[in-house]
């Protein structure tokens, strides 16, 4: 459908002064006197003209937007809060320059890649933010050949390929959750983790491994796709082992709520005979009861940072690769030592 | 920042052919043999030339995206999960027809004016969503005078001003809600709900007054920002009147979980002594202890329902107002008859 709007020629007409005119004084540019501008100003500021988004996109090559595909699971995404602070925080410091945040669904990687590979062709984004990023991920091939495309990766830089990376420091966080339930007295602890996939996931997997060797505890790990659901058959399966763990972590909040419910479905008391620990915290952890411990990372200043060094690279600026404060463990009820 | 991109001279100088060979054979007209036709495809497919969006863009006035202005805060944004659930039913709809979503993020209703006189007058989106209308909205009157942009309104068809709307019939829930805890045998019931300023607030409103003075019942009701904090401010003011309510609904579950936890602060028993009903069901209700009785509405389907309103807008179509299906109450642990 072709799209009226208010052109150069509208204005004319209404201000009774030539097409010319019009451009001139909207341009700023000598060739009209100054009432005429004036005049001309008024008219177009009142019908609402503004220079074509079009016409300006191809004389300037931006679009004043960042954009970002999303893969997830619409079911996953009804629940976790974690995808809406990012976006929060990115379009309110995105808005300080005037930009949008433009979001494509993508059901699957191809679908995906074929977005991206749109997006670089068309300049139909100024930036891209690449969110669970996978171990040999073919979108940090496909950014490496177009430098021309800015684009900021929310993984660990050594999974970045040499692009531009805001990482957490999941090694030192693996390793105060490990020395934290340690220091309970735990002997067998156990991770529900995210998709094995997911690069974040394998340089937990990783750390958790290495920490609990080293402190000579018994450590078992399940991967999940992060639902609430997958979240609960893991913890059935963990709790009904001969030598269930005394203490389990998982990789996002809705599984650990979910865990509490099912400990106590089995008759396990948390935190008595049970610690449940959230990787990322949430209104969920906070008022569910038990309360549960969690790590607590400010996603919404996270988002603001990703807008902020996408903001720097298309302003031509070398952005350096950065990693986040580290999460900070909020203690609370659903945490302790073992008690009987 | 001038980006380069894949142009017609490149694929030019790559296949060693004219760039009017390049323009024939990628615009699909004469002028040039099968065999350099075929040649160019293959060179500019594997250069990833894609036609510039932006002179598109001119030419057929469309850019493929639906816009949606933000105006929450972002620290309620972070805890409710229903703009995320429209998000994901809205882009996962729109990425059939490769279209996407546009989010600018407003600070005030001033702000957002801007953002949407600005997307009237220069197409920067095909077709614009417009949720939590007010009273005496000014965006329905700037809607109003331009007609050339389709537009969707979240909210009663009463407040539309003749706008295409897709509501909820806020009505028959108000009559249900009532109803239900008039047979369940409360006498005093109350509401915490949203911003007064809202136009399905305002709506509530007079369909909860309507029916509790029909049914001869003590109604009183609050106002709140949505936020957890307003809505135990609130709840601690009702249940410290000489006659408290017996029931109280909220109007989301962020208030009402939040309000299981007041009560038990309190030392008021829930269900026995209090029940707790949200409008909107969500994964806190479900897994809060005790789960909370919630009106539950398929908010992703309802995303995707906008999506193809707007799209056969955009399309030229004539598309009606309609009513969305009416929520349903799923009956759990937070609420029952008075018990002692």
């Amino acid at each position: 459908m072709l799209k009226s709007k208010v052109t150069i020629s509208d204005v004319a007409k209404a201000a009774g002064v030539s097409s010319s005119a019009v451009s001139y004084a909207l341009n700023d540019k000598p060739g009209v006197s100054a009432a005429t501008r004036d005049k001309v100003l008024k008219v177009a500021d009142k019908m609402g003209w503004r220079p074509n988004m079009a016409a300006k996109s191809l004389s300037n090559a931006s679009v004043q937007s960042i954009g970002m595909v999303m893969t997830y699971d619409t079911q996953v995404l009804s629940v976790e809060t974690y995808t809406m602070e990012l976006i929060a925080g990115l379009t309110s410091e995105l808005e300080k320059e005037g930009y949008s945040l433009t979001i494509r669904y993508a059901s699957n990687q191809q679908a995906e890649m074929d977005v991206l590979r749109d997006w670089i062709a068309t300049g139909g984004v100024d930036g891209v933010l690449l969110t669970n990023i996978e171990l040999g991920d073919p979108r940090v091939e496909l950014f490496s050949e177009h430098p021309e495309m800015p684009v900021l990766l929310l993984c660990d830089s050594s999974v970045a390929g040499g692009l531009t990376a805001l990482s957490d420091d999941e090694q030192s966080t693996a390793h105060l959750l490990v020395d934290y339930c340690h220091e309970l007295g735990h002997q067998r602890i156990a991770r529900i983790a995210g998709p094995e996939e997911l690069s974040h996931t394998f340089i937990r997997d990783n750390a958790f491994m290495e920490e609990t060797a080293e402190l000579d505890l018994q450590y078992s790990c399940f991967h999940t796709d992060y639902s609430p659901e997958s979240g609960r058959k893991c913890t059935e399966r963990l709790l009904s082992l001969p030598k269930p763990p005394t203490a389990i972590i998982y990789d996002n909040d809705v599984m650990a709520v979910s865990a509490v419910r099912t400990a106590k479905k089995l008759g396990i008391s948390v935190p008595d005979q049970l610690s449940i620990i959230a990787w990322d915290d949430s209104f969920l952890c906070q008022v569910n009861m038990p309360s549960i411990t969690a790590l607590s990372r400010d996603v919404v200043a996270r988002g603001r940072a990703c807008a902020r060094m996408l903001l720097g690279m298309i302003d031509g600026q070398d952005v350096k690769s950065t990693t986040d404060a580290p999460s900070e463990l909020v203690f609370r009820d659903s945490s302790g030592p073992l008690v009987g």
